[in-house]
């Protein structure tokens, strides 16, 4: 039999060999782990290469996304659809194998990583997914969800703040499926580990209630599989394995240095390590005993199959059960979720209540949550103000996970990343609140949410200065507009209960994409829509008082500040001056519409175009255009009411009136 | 005597009475932790009212900052200028008392508060600050620097990532003199912490290299002055002192709950703990003995004139360094810093050299690194790719604290609070590099510079799809945008040598805001400029390339797209098309400039007006106009070598030549 070593190899001499070919990459840490990742893929890891989509496989997160060679050769190795011509092409244009692992564009890879720390929060989503799934759907002995998630993870990850929020809740909340091997290394970029970063890290996972085994030798393949036996026998705890490992492990004259870790080690270093380790293969060639070693095809069909078997049965004991299972994990909505969200939107009209959207936002939940009980909430410890806990959720706690609520605690980016892990997991749509202000804290997740195209919904509240006293530093100014700017975020700030049901409607119904919800403080009045404008929302902008055939003028808002144009233009008309009032409820949305449409709603022969929001006015100039206006703001908040705010910085009809006038000459 | 409960009592009250006045704060905080309060303040904190900016005084930070109240009762009873009526002001418009706490706007204020877990890491940099100051400038017995940083945290500072990078930070370089008192209440907003944060704080804290104090009584003030005796004894670790109190302690019937925690107690409350606590006295009357009980102006000037006197022997012997001492501390620049710095640019531009601006960048910082011993450098673990360790610089230890260097590991949002804290602190200008998409992890600490006015320098690399293989996870597409969003930060984006150079230049001599500095990893080539030229750098956009005196279109950009932009105009210029080439390398100051120079370099005749920036293209809309166009990116970038992703999304000559005479049709 090929020897556990020689199997190792075949992944030090493919990761060397592709960054060299690529002259770009990171050999050091698939050298390092090389030897942990082949007992954990050949003695535990349940998966099968032909089937990367099964439900109940492991999952495998490398949040030290840098190695991404060691998760290509794992994936080419064990017969994932990941040819060698692909590892060959490492790092290239249109390649299956990226810089980093980019989820859907490999086969096998569960999550992108590479922002250091994200991928170990996505990996304590998907423990904690694999836990409430587990407790919904398994029945009797027929457990149908039961799976590990492995993590591999470095210095990097664990010097990460969000390290710290992930873990702190995984211990918390008692993830005991969780495994996560740290590649000990004592190396980072900027050399040795112990000038920046002197933690008993081993220590600090006790402290959040983990079981740690210290001391492991990451190259001893006996020593890691004693240490991944006694991870799986504790259900209780999540588990940090501490593997000693040499960096670029097997580099005779590199290893042990940060110099193996982010640039190829060069032809002479490639031969001195073929030398050293016994691997006298040309790159990109693999022997057949170490192919057949690896290959884990015909193990995990088995392992699938006897699954499929398990849920078969499981199909008949319980059909409507395994119906809904199947739903879940597709990510498909109730068939009667669109007519249903119809009826309620035109009910909220009709009710026409003066609410703060966040109120509405709550309502849209509580009709929402019971219907959907995929949609997983949560907030980053600000629940009564988020208003994010629908009627009848409770909390998920390590004794009772029946609940669909998450208390985060203040941990926004552990928080939105651990939702992007859900999202990835299946069978959730997750959502979680903070104030618009800390999406800062948490910037970074909702990008990555977008770059993997998941549906995670972020609810921001006290979405302006009308947050009122907290001050500066709890008012958002720049951020609506902020996170407008990343690609495949759709940013919603409805100005009422119509539009913040429609906005929750349409960012659940949206499954390849990441939605933010904007919401207000305080109150908003409701507005009077036809059949047609109510079906307009979607597009993200419509006119929502039309100002005539011929109006002289375009008034656009979002939110909160809707209110003021609608009041605006009402007078302006008692003036004899005809004024549309566009709501603009989702940007992005509106951006994307066809011409046709953007244009019969702004009419490009109306040049005065006022836009207001409390904020930066940046997302509105292109609107607006050369002769228009912008009401926002360019400076921090303050403290003080939250009407005396929206007076001092110039959101009130009057100041709105006299713009427009100015515009109109 | 009046007791020391009494003199605590004063703050509850004052924080209640103000919260209820205001209708709107937090009282829970400052009623469970004014007993640790009032013996910090009345037996150890070194301080003299009369002048909070005397160099040697303690730093106080109330990293929870919704705990205003607490802060501003003891700035007002110690003999702050902050008179009752201030505190009657509690959260209204232009009081000194806003709902958080705000450097600059309240004397005795160390830093801005309440985006939770910052303070904290400011504490850090101010514990840093002073250790390093420590070192430069003590000499023989006469230590003119010497102080403590005590820290006010909660239990939201500490479920923050933030607060394991600063912490792991402080601990591994063993600031002995940081001292944080955790306010262990065992509440946060949703309720009680068990059910979402169960670490052993202390644990966690002993495995980062800290002395911990735990399960002090915090309403025992003699165990609190043991703790504090303890904490400042050890002079080797940082200190967590661990005090077991009541959230709300003092009202009978909310005390240990967290409805004390964000709204007023409300009349029949306040009433009763008047009542329970023996408070007879009206709102906002404090007894004449409870005054005397907490007046520190005597105390506090006979220190700091015991201080003055120590510095002024230090005069004597060292007079060159008393000077400098004074010079760092007031944030004055070496008075031939600008004309050294004009010398420079000239020779950078006479030089020509073809660089990347990272390289371009540690260029600048080899020659004002030395010149500038206030400048205190670091990167979060990306040294040698951010170039920002300039030659003879060296890192700082435990044991030799006289680098000039942090190597902050993988912490960004850390590292760029810990360098506000060092800025507040004084004595230092600090910079800090990552990749610019790390950018997001810290994005909330830029904000607080901005907010505070700070003039902190962060340093971003790899500034667009330029980074190449490492892929979209690696490549800002909306970062460079979004920066320019944040209100009072000076968002750079130099095109070559000497554009780097004066981004340096105008960042160091702007001492009240922060800059963000955006380079490329790839070499830019030079461009030729007259003294003129030169000169409008600091306007933040001018022509480069004037296109004679009726240029027909005008080609505006940054960073590495200015060449794309020269050579699009010499060939549409060889074609008949004179073309201006704009530079902006700073939108947010080119914008702050009056209208006669936008126009003169923007001449508004001009129609034809093309953008071009790798990024979003949000930035130029309102620079190119109705008529204009935009050459920016509106997806991710891709996994492949920088050349090739620059023509895959349209960053050639020939597309922006195509492009323009679209334009102009």
């Amino acid at each position: 039999m090929t020897s556990r070593t020689t199997l190792a190899n075949a992944i030090r001499a493919l990761a060397m060999d592709a960054v060299q070919k690529a002259n770009s990459g990171h050999p050091g840490m698939p050298m390092g782990m090389a030897d942990m990742a082949e007992v954990l893929w050949n003695d535990y890891l349940k998966h099968n290469p032909s089937d990367p989509s099964w439900p109940d496989r492991d999952r495998f997160v490398v949040s030290n996304g840098h190695g991404s060679m060691l998760l290509y050769a794992l994936l080419h190795l064990s017969g994932y659809d990941l040819p060698m011509e692909e590892l060959k092409n490492f790092r290239q244009m249109n390649s299956k194998t990226p810089g980093h692992p980019e989820f859907g564009i490999t086969p096998g890879v569960e999550t992108t990583t590479g922002p250091l720390g994200q991928g170990l929060a996505n990996a304590v989503g998907m423990a904690l997914g694999e836990r409430l799934m587990a407790a919904e759907f398994n029945r009797d002995a027929l457990n149908i969800v039961d799976h590990y998630t492995y993590v591999f993870t470095g210095d990097g990850c664990l010097m990460e703040g969000i390290s710290h929020e992930a873990c702190s809740l995984a211990g918390t909340l008692g993830l005991g499926k969780l495994i996560v091997l740290y590649d000990d290394n004592n190396i980072s970029i900027d050399g040795e580990v112990p000038g920046w970063f002197a933690d008993d890290t081993g220590g600090r996972f006790e402290a959040y209630g983990w079981q740690v085994i210290r001391n492991v030798d990451g190259h001893n393949p006996e020593e890691v599989k004693l240490a991944l036996q006694s991870a799986r026998e504790d259900a209780e705890r999540p588990t940090l394995i501490q593997c000693k490992t040499l960096i670029g492990f097997g580099s005779p004259n590199k290893q042990g240095t940060e110099s193996t870790h982010g640039a190829p080690l060069g032809d002479d270093e490639i031969a001195a390590t073929r030398q050293h380790i016994g691997w006298p293969h040309p790159p990109f060639e693999i022997p057949a005993d170490v192919k057949t070693g690896w290959d884990a095809r015909e193990r995990g069909a088995a392992a699938q199959s006897e699954w499929q078997g398990l849920f078969d049965r499981y199909a008949k004991a319980h059909p409507e059960l395994a119906a809904e299972f199947r739903r879940r994990m597709s990510g498909e909505l109730p068939d009667d979720f669109g007519a249903a969200c119809e009826a309620e939107l035109q009910r909220i009209q009709d009710a026409a209540e003066t609410v703060a959207t966040r109120k509405a936002s709550l309502q849209a939940l509580n009709v929402l949550g019971p219907k959907l009980p995929e949609l997983l909430g949560g907030s980053a410890d600000l629940t009564g103000s988020n208003l994010t806990l629908f009627k009848d959720a409770k909390g998920v706690t390590p004794d009772d996970v029946s609940g669909q609520y998450i208390y985060y605690g203040v941990r926004e980016f552990g928080m939105s990343a651990i939702m992007n892990g859900l999202a990835l997991h299946g069978g959730f749509i997750p959502y979680g609140g903070t104030f618009l202000t800390f999406s800062d804290y948490a910037r970074n997740a909702v990008r990555m949410a977008a770059l993997m195209n998941q549906g995670s919904i972020f609810v921001y509240t006290h979405d302006s200065i009308g947050l009122g006293e907290d001050g500066p530093t709890h008012q958002p100014i720049e951020h609506v507009a902020s996170l407008r700017l990343i690609p495949n975020l759709e940013t919603w700030r409805p100005c009422d209960a119509v539009e913040t049901f429609a906005a929750w409607q349409h960012s659940i119904a949206r499954r390849n994409g990441p939605a933010a919800l904007a919401l207000t403080r305080q109150n908003v009045p409701a507005n009077e829509r036809t059949a047609d404008q109510l079906a307009a929302i979607e597009r993200g902008g419509y006119a929502l008082v039309d100002g005539g055939e011929t109006p002289q003028a375009v008034i656009m808002a979002s939110g909160s500040e809707v209110e003021l144009a609608v009041k605006a233009a009402a007078q302006l008309g008692e003036k004899g001056m005809p004024v549309r009032v566009v709501s603009v409820p989702c940007l992005d949305r509106f951006m994307a519409q066809d011409k046709a449409w953007r244009d019969s709603v702004i009419p490009p022969s109306v040049k005065a175009r006022l836009a207001i929001e409390a904020g930066v006015p940046d997302s509105w100039w292109r609107l607006v255009g050369d002769h228009g206006d912008v009401v926002g703001m360019t400076t921090y908040g303050e403290s003080a009411p939250a009407g005396e705010l929206f007076k001092h910085f110039g959101f009130t009809v009057d100041n709105v009136v006299s713009r427009m006038e100015s515009l109109l000459g």
